[in-house]
């Protein structure tokens, strides 16, 4: 999180200060329907709100003065649900960020973030629905004085491919039992957060697109690693969306270990395979267009890895 | 779940006999993959194995004779994985229960369970895929002795329908609050599952079937209440699969309420809602074919409701 | 879930029948503060009223006419937790069977359930308090007619020793691998649910005194298998409590795995374990009293197991 | 995360460089057993261990040469159990950074993290354990070159209190409908991390200590809010504990809404409440030594918050 004003005040007792802080009402769960037409649509976000700013005297002197109450954060998501409609989940909270900065003289900034559930519809029905979305995506908005950073991605996308990975070369020390293998079943959730260098940008459409790339990326090689699929899957996001700066991947190596059914006289030519829970690898990254700078401030808060 | 031989042994102490038990190894996850051409095919099942039978002295004298021992189970699931291969969660399970009676004289039946998930390919990729499937499948097997119950279903297929709902003429006493309304969103998560008459069936095909009625009910009328909407669900699927006899649901009834806009005067002709989590209503019903008698029994141990 | 009068009810279309059903509000989460004197204490309840009765023609019809509507139920929860107090879980559900029973002539019985979360204060403060509680305590009322059933129990109370623990003497077959041991970890999450066989019962010593018997039982044995300590738990709390006349146990052997660190030249006597998660062995077992006759439609719809 | 000598390099293209990143094997779930004596003892770690460093190669080229497998930290984390044992979580994982550091050239660094849960014994027994701690404590070793920070925390600690609680002063804006109050429940699930400034500590000790002072601060104050009451909280553990400069929370208030009986003429005079899921209020603030530096990229990966 960036410094505001209130960081630098001291509080009373001089042996404490108040550094990076921010509040607001978690997981307001809206449904937007469109209703103009016999055909309805709708959009399913589940949208957090923080403020930062001065809050200073509420945390040192219980004065609560500044303190927007959260209870009025979630009355305004749901209000600007209708006010503002929901066109994409990052134009919705670009919104959001407006209405708290230019309404609070000492908010300076925040944090606006939302998943969305996909829905499809039944036999292309008019207003009936079903869940069908196997990943979550997700937004966020961070706002520090004239500076946005938005940020989208998706995550529990899972993928599987059943040969075309193999893992060897890797070196050798007195723990190490693991075999070498060139074929194998590779397997992940998919969890990725890309960051924009511009907000005029069509989100949703570009959404498809990232994630089409990274599908597609999945499949079109041999993997000597998750690390070297994931680099594939980030070069090709950069390489083919000039919108994009950053991104990062966080993605367990879900292991799918062959069954040993020798005990039993019985081959198993990579057939059949338990597909374990914990441990799992864990495979992190950021890949960042070449000619950028990195603020990796600008990361905190916004993802639970690097 | 049904008597067996055990029980009608008394425990040394004279105070205590052992009723109904079972025991086993829950939640083997075995991926299959079919590989024999180019173009791979996968099954993903998370398998549990429990046997009934004669297991007395295990639980009153620490005598294990008779304990196949779950690690054992373990290891036949996945043999029978290769063995057997699996054609259907349904026919995997009734091999599993052919194996574990026919080898173990004591072992007079069981219960095996299996979930399924389902994945689609990427692209139409030969051996890439992705988890797709927004419901889980579920299937059960019962034997006792020389009889078999074959139940299968799904959960969290979640549906919604932005109209054509409503909840009106209902009784009011000192705590009714609820306003009538004929125009509400419906939506829930649908959890069903179905008992067969008959082991001669294509499992596959009808459960794609069953999802298929059940969905499009859900879209072909004013639903009065969710009970009149399952009901119609139940009746649709027992009047065209003549191989169900008997077919349950558990169904949250997931508010969503509108938003009280009106406050900060805005209008909100049923566009934003505010999707809630808890409570919930939670309707359960049993319809069967109106000439088959039930026997309660049947459904003990496999299912959370009724 | 016992038969009622809806159920003689033919539908309309003479294909179907409505059998077993319920409904009502899940999941009413209330916390009922006492504070008549300086020391406050409270109660922390999740609860759940579902009704049965006549409700044929809201399946069938769409017809409301009996259908209490389940926010009505919400509204009566909360309320009886003033009006009649949380003495128990128990006494509070029986309450609610009361209620719903008494004013809905149509309302012949059904199901009331809860679970309850402990707290303790902090270093005895009056009115502070934090989640203490290893197990979530539950109980259910089933009323039919005349007929009242009450189940206590808890789930969640996972235990362990690290001794005084084995597996052998168990049958082994082309599949079984595992090897016998006479000294490992034990560890499961108890699940238990008992009925009591009067009302007349204080339900909270109760309570208290089973969970002692069970938690004293798991130390004060070898353990031959988990079927073998359960048996006993059973054994002890039929023995000791007068007023049970049947328990259940759906416990989970949590496999603690010893490390091979042999490949490393490492001694590992019992010392260093992987806590396994999937798969798990499953064990479920009732103990009755001697002389009592289980009627297993009790049990439906209360229990994950058996 | 911080830079290393991977970042400098440029991958193929030229369009995209590797930034940040980090791999290993995730939850490692070890149970150490301290078997010396009759009386036993235990420690129950999640473990997940990630390198950093030059890891360049794997990601661009798919060469293995410098990726220490995540099998083999995995084998490596319970090696370590057995060879330097568990004296607390923090100096376990600055042992597991120690080796991996010392053995690969090319492995800068690395993030560490346990999860520790709680037992106690049954009755005083020597040997038999039940889960008892109401929190999961938290450890994270990051290591930069000769750089180590060592983060210590906990989560899940939900208190409560009944009384001493309100919140007004707050702004009313056109989306406020939220009433003063000065009687309320206040509660939280308490989630904090604190950064030492030495490795030269009592973990253990330490941990006890600055749990004791949260607790008691809790009760030892009205609380204005919830920002009021964590700021208390950080200024008394850092006042307290000199080896602690920095100390962040992040807490939902888990709003107990005063259920309106009124509408049933009933009085509820804070007595009866509905305990909310979502949306909750979230409250995030770091707090420092008045007179230290704070660098916010120390904090990068290790937190869901700021």
């Amino acid at each position: 999180m960036t410094s505001n004003t209130a960081e630098t005040k001291q509080a009373g007792s001089g042996t404490v200060r108040l550094a990076a802080n921010q509040y607001g009402k978690a997981e307001n769960h809206v449904v937007r329907v469109y209703r103009d037409s016999a055909r309805h649509s709708i959009r399913d976000l589940n949208v957090t709100s923080q403020l930062r700013g001065d809050f200073e005297l509420a945390h040192t002197e219980g004065d609560n003065e500044h303190v927007v109450a959260t209870d009025t954060q979630k009355n305004t998501v749901f209000a600007k649900a209708k006010e503002n409609g929901i066109e994409s989940p990052e134009q919705f909270l670009l919104g959001l960020a407006d209405h708290f900065t230019s309404n609070f003289d000492w908010v300076t900034g925040g944090r606006w973030a939302a998943e969305e559930y996909g829905w499809s519809r039944i036999n292309d029905h008019d207003h009936s629905f079903y869940k069908s979305a196997p990943e979550i995506r997700t937004a966020v908005v961070m706002r520090n004085g004239d500076r946005d950073i938005v940020i989208s991605g998706f995550y529990d996308l899972t993928v599987l491919k059943t040969t075309a990975s193999g893992f060897v070369g890797y070196p050798k020390d007195k723990y190490t039992t693991l075999p070498e293998t060139e074929d194998r079943i590779l397997a992940t959730d998919i969890a990725t957060r890309w960051r924009y260098n511009t907000t005029d940008i069509d989100y949703d459409a570009t959404y498809k697109r990232v994630k089409e790339i990274i599908l597609e990326t999945f499949t079109d090689h041999y993997s000597y690693a998750l690390q070297h699929t994931l680099y594939q899957m980030a070069e090709k996001v950069i390489a083919s969306v000039p919108e994009i700066d950053e991104i990062k991947f966080s993605c367990p190596n879900k292991h799918h270990f062959l069954y040993d059914l020798e005990r039993f006289d019985i081959d198993n030519p990579n057939e059949v395979f338990h597909a374990a829970d914990r441990p799992y690898g864990l495979i992190e990254a950021t890949v960042a267009r070449a000619d950028v700078e990195l603020d990796e401030r600008d990361w905190i808060g916004i993802a639970g890895f690097c």
